[in-house]
């Protein structure tokens, strides 16, 4: 448990990365949330040819993990998943309307209005180290991210979480500072340092983390 | 109707902004939702300097817009008062829970699978068109957004909308689909260029965009 062949929540997720990815997976995100809630789910693992074809595109148009289905939906998106899960559950999302609302604006801030830049750091650091143009761009990221970083730390102020309780927000919040791939820069910030050790702390984080490592293979199967 | 002062919803847009993003703010997205769904709105305008301030930063923690407010909850991106506008609605999401959960995520799908890729072209063509690492960039750029756009075009086929009757994930793409700085790259994808032309053509489109642009002063007013 959560993890178990016969639970009726499936996460596809890949059967093998790169040692860089591993850990930072997408699939870690609906893992986690299904940990916090207490529902089973249940793996399917798939190798990137698998990814890239028209059969599971018709899953994930983009090729991409993670894919999730349950009994009554099938969905893309890990953020969209965590919610659904969320919605399911009484610990990751207020029943109040106005609740939910802040929770699903908070969700969609660290996609859409974090994570962007995140990516923009990533794309320098983890893939374009040594090109000209990565060095020449740089310090404008690090300045664009560092404002990022700066509102969200100024919104979090004294708070333990986004909003009120531990939440699907900070679900997908915690693994987007987790992606920030400048612990300098981080350290600018210790609101959001703290923020983040607080939410990978818990045991659920945990969980699935290992989960996801001991899903994947040492070595990619062969076609 | 649906600017009506006397309205419960409340969406914020800026004041006055230079001429290229007319026509692209985001409370375009809220508006055409409001539009489409024949409910009402109020608009609050703001200035630059307000945006900035702690005050509004209490709404919305970027110092960005649009924000929203209704009788219930206290919102800002506008991906999430897409979500929360069409779930007051008949027209912009199926009322059960799997088509409700594609709506949930196209909308995400949009705004953290291609979103992203279009902002990477927009950060060169409009904001950095003659920076030495923008041209040592571009190509890259371009090839990951076609990458992306192929996959988009290959899910919708023959499909008018991305999931059955327009819906609120058709409000997010669509408006994602605009923002995309080389014309000859969408001319790539005819599949394409006919959705998002179907999308915008629609008259609550219009409406939307006729009121955002009658909302902007012509100069900004004095701080």
């Amino acid at each position: 448990m959560p993890v178990d062949a016969n639970a009726e929540i499936e996460i596809t997720g890949f059967a093998w990365v790169p040692d860089f990815a591993r850990g930072f997976v997408r699939d870690l995100r609906p893992r986690w949330a299904c940990e916090e809630a207490g529902i089973g789910y249940r793996e399917r693992l798939i190798n990137f040819e698998t990814a890239k074809g028209e059969a599971y595109r018709r899953e994930q148009p983009f090729g991409q993990v993670p894919a999730y289905r349950d009994n009554e939906v099938q969905m893309f998106e890990s953020g969209a998943m965590v919610l659904r899960i969320a919605e399911r559950s009484e610990t990751l999302m207020p029943r109040d309307a106005a609740g939910r609302a802040r929770i699903l604006t908070w969700v969609t801030a660290a996609l859409n209005s974090v994570e962007p830049f995140v990516f923009d750091l990533v794309a320098i650091d983890t893939f374009n180290k040594e090109a000209e143009w990565a060095k020449l761009r740089r310090p404008e990221v690090i300045e664009s991210l560092r404002g990022r970083l700066g509102s969200l730390a100024n919104w979090l102020g004294g708070k333990d979480y986004l909003e009120g309780d531990f939440s699907a927000a900070d679900i997908i919040m915690a693994t987007v500072l987790r992606e920030v791939s400048d612990e300098a820069l981080m350290a600018e910030f210790p609101t959001l340092t703290a923020y983040r050790e607080r939410c990978v702390s818990r045991p659920a984080f945990q969980r699935a983390m290992d989960a996801q490592l001991s899903s994947l293979a040492a070595e990619p199967a062969m076609a």
